[in-house]
């Protein structure tokens, strides 16, 4: 057989920390700004926490029109962007059009379908977990990065946590409109101005326990280009910039979610590596992040109507133990 | 290797009609009653045309205490009824622990999660898509049922159509508690009047586009039965009866769910053997139906407030010619 | 949600033959050359017939180095060529690691590891089965193509049938090296002249009942390209004429397997559209085909002892009605 | 959403060694008998080392009357015992009865299949990888079980290093026959004496580098039994006694295959938790271990003509990093 080489390996040292009864990394500090402990020492729900019943009875309140925006992606029939995940794959288990042929469950008198889903959870429109992403062996909390196993998924943190629903006011920030072009460049970093800007131009007010949809509109975008296009972008997209979380956090925001692949912007700033904006997010704020959000529907919308807000609700499948949801979020204006 | 006999087989004949350019059997006829051709030829959407914009709209200003109820089961970590789909497949793919190990991704600097799933559409709380049962080769508004095959998936009718979201009244219809008692038996079928008896005990009134979820106390009561429980019980619920066909045209009902596996009653009423009320339902009315639904905790709120009525909310997965989709319906009050 | 455009659709007339309570449709004839009926009607081994315990026991013979090589791909870690059918996913659903962590099964004591694979069953080194490529509604020996169903997989001409081993006399035909060259081109179509040829330039005789190893040093080549090589090279590779039919049909071949990704040349030959030879050489003649062998390290062995034969050992797993199986060939000389 | 404890844990403190450049626990000692160090401090086939070329090439000699028997369970179709791995799920992407439909891939002219496995690497007829099962934080050779994780597999000792092909003399050991039973009971113990008893009242001597077939007809007799029948067994089954080991050792067995699930006791035997066996084979002998061999077929024809040996062929997948494979094997007379 091909020689398959044995990938190199380094020493180990068991790490010098000792790990609760609890599941917390002791000693473990959070970077700044965060809310470890903000909701209790066990809390699991991070910012979700800011959909208070009084906040989802304020946002559906927006409800004026009954017109419904869905910000899910076609699973299946289209690529996503720049992906190590695979495409979902689907499959059909049982098929009507079996029972045409005399060879399909149902019997002479039905016909019947029924079909698998193989599916990363991330691989399409999504929410990130609090297991998703840690640092320095710590998660969201100070749960301890070696909770979440194959064996165990994730013991603390697990996405079903946040499947009783995410539900609030969500405010779109059309960015890419307020910079006038069609979409931001790959490599384009939304700070706190961009942020500010964007939403002082549309004439909306960020609050607590807001959801903020960023529009970069590379999805859209990239999803036009032809194959050679899309190769020619790679992994590069425009995102947000670390600078923006202590702004993110001032505002008590609920809920991040763009129109790209990874949220953070790639190739990444030159004093943060990829992956730093996830760690302050996640990590230190149990900041709900969300990602491959089709907002271009609803941002025409908005241009045409000039209302930035609606009641946005999203529900992740509970997935026990999961470190993520595909999700397909509603805006209802 | 040990012999494994063929399945037996029957001569075929190919059927007598013809299927035309829009995909459906030339002289094909539905059943009574039927909503083939109401929202035209060519509709997808059947009873998800009745949410209109105004009915959402009005159903939002249901929303008074803010209060939301998570109507989907875990997936994983329990177990579901009387499933011949197998339980949902839950890996991951790398774990955050994998860090700690220095065997995982994310380098010395962080540790990621990513996990997969595996799982029958329909294997868990769910919405069937007009694909997924048919009879004399006919689907929802005509369509063949040779449309769905395994190469190329419900090439009409794929639950891809209804991602738009699903969205309107939810009317709680609590049979069980209106019985008097903890759960239905299986076997118990439910026809018009228990469906008008109980909702005129509850003081609620059945409008067009509502969306009624009939609580049978089956799925709660099954959960707590241990595993020769379980066994005993096997694949008998209590469920619809064909009876309430008519009733739920009647009312112009947008979507029919309930705490069961499969909705209907099992085993059947005498004269309509299992998926007569599939095929009354799906194919000849394009009726929403949903299945798995967790109803008890809504079920007791609403039990104490005596508001029966809510803003529904689900939004399926857009899985492009699929036949159903997991769901993590959502009521808020 | 973005607008995902119906599948273009065409009248459907059902055809015009009966099927018979054996699976056979009435009236189909094959192909010629064919081997319908020859080892009985109801045969679903095709040339698996000809390995006879007689040739067995002779392959056996040419054992005389003790020296085995395996001719499967690896699975995961390496690019595959050409492949809409996505790479095999490997997932751990528990690792040793885990335990480290006391995130594992196993307890303190054990560390335990377990791993699922999702994969094509052709989408490394494999065998087809009969069922994977039909041709006027039939299938080798004349079953009819609509016994293999997503429902019922292949209810005839499973790839179980053929799970009881291949075993012969394996011959290399190096036509690569025969031709001077480290690999052929893509496009190069491999007829009698080139079989017959390299076998008299390696004073090889083809007998009845031997797997023929045909190496175009096609895949070792892909194998060593950048990404942009594999790009420009796309799907076309070297591969089988129609032309050879006959001849391998005269020798009586009982298997032939190329270091290719189809097997049959590609671009295909003006007058042979692509599948041309697989239906001659599947449906017609109930020819074994594998794809996807690694033949390199074989090859070399072979120029430098010049004894190109030895015995060919592989064993397809058992998958009830599967249409193709993944394989590990050995040749031991 | 119901309620879903979180899961309860422990503290947890570091380990106190550290891990090599060579990915080896420093310090670490195995149980005896053992082979770590005997074919080199990086060695990762264990006793596959024993298939030299001089005992293939005898081996093969054994092949007389050409007859070939596959030992691999069928995938689909059967139950298979007592586990906790779930069946396979055996899913067709396309099938060639879509073509009928002209549903299908390949167009008008051809029909064309296409199929998926989702399966645990361990859930039929199988080899157990040297990752497969650790203790005390070692797996074979002194390689840390930390190596093996769900981001990078088996990054040694990967099931891969084994797909050169297992090959060598098969000898029947039928101990059920031996013992003048259909079948061991559930509970029994094979040692030392068992083993030897039936080679001696069978007349073949065990030499090194043997591939050992041990027969309690457990499988067939559970096979046969009906779903109460089986439930009543549940995981009980007869199986090797730790006492076995260094009689495997003393004889330089290569491989150790068993007609049962786990290969062990179970109920394990007092002084032996369940996985000591396969600790003291796996990681301290790094012997090849054989899980759910079908051995009837091949028990019959030994005890007809008295020989029971053969020549064993068994190719793993080559999964690179996996920690099991499914195996088809054969043996030749």
């Amino acid at each position: 057989m091909r020689d398959v080489p044995d990938p190199p390996l380094r020493p180990w040292s068991p790490p010098e920390y000792e790990v609760d009864a609890d599941g917390k990394v002791v000693g473990a500090r959070p970077g700044e700004p965060n809310h470890w402990g903000r909701w209790g020492d066990n809390d699991q729900l991070g910012t979700a926490n800011l959909f208070s019943a009084e906040r989802v009875a304020a946002a559906a309140r927006l409800v004026r029109r009954g017109k419904r925006f869905a910000l899910g992606l076609p699973i299946g029939g289209i690529a996503t962007p720049g992906h190590y995940r695979g495409a979902p794959l689907h499959l059909y288990n049982f098929a009507a059009g079996d029972g045409v042929l005399a060879g399909g469950l149902g019997g002479e008198a039905y016909q019947v379908s029924d079909d698998y889903l193989v599916m990363a959870l991330q691989a399409s429109t999504q929410l990130d977990g609090f297991g998703h992403v840690g640092a320095e062996h710590t998660l969201y909390n100070g749960y301890w990065a070696g909770l979440v196993t194959s064996s165990l998924g994730a013991q603390r943190l697990g996405i079903h946590h946040l499947a009783n629903g995410l539900a609030g006011r969500g405010v779109l920030l059309d960015v890419a409109r307020h910079a006038g072009v069609g979409h931001l460049e790959p490599g384009y970093a939304i700070g706190p101005s961009e942020l500010a800007g964007t939403a002082a131009a549309q004439r909306v007010e960020i609050a607590p326990g807001d959801v903020l949809l960023v529009r970069t509109g590379h999805l859209g975008w990239w999803l036009g280009l032809d194959r050679e296009g899309k190769a020619a972008v790679g992994a590069d997209e425009p995102g947000m910039s670390t600078r923006a979380i202590p702004w993110l956090a001032d505002h008590d925001v609920a809920m991040l979610a763009l129109d790209t692949t990874a949220l953070e912007v790639r190739p990444p700033e030159p004093d943060a590596p990829f992956l730093t904006f996830h760690v302050a997010a996640l990590r230190d704020l149990g900041l709900l992040l969300g990602e491959l959000f089709e907002l271009d529907e609803l941002a025409t919308d908005c241009a045409n109507d000039g209302v930035y807000e609606g009641f946005f609700v999203a529900a992740p499948m509970p997935v026990v133990g999961g470190s993520g949801s595909p999700l397909n979020p509603l805006v209802f204006k």
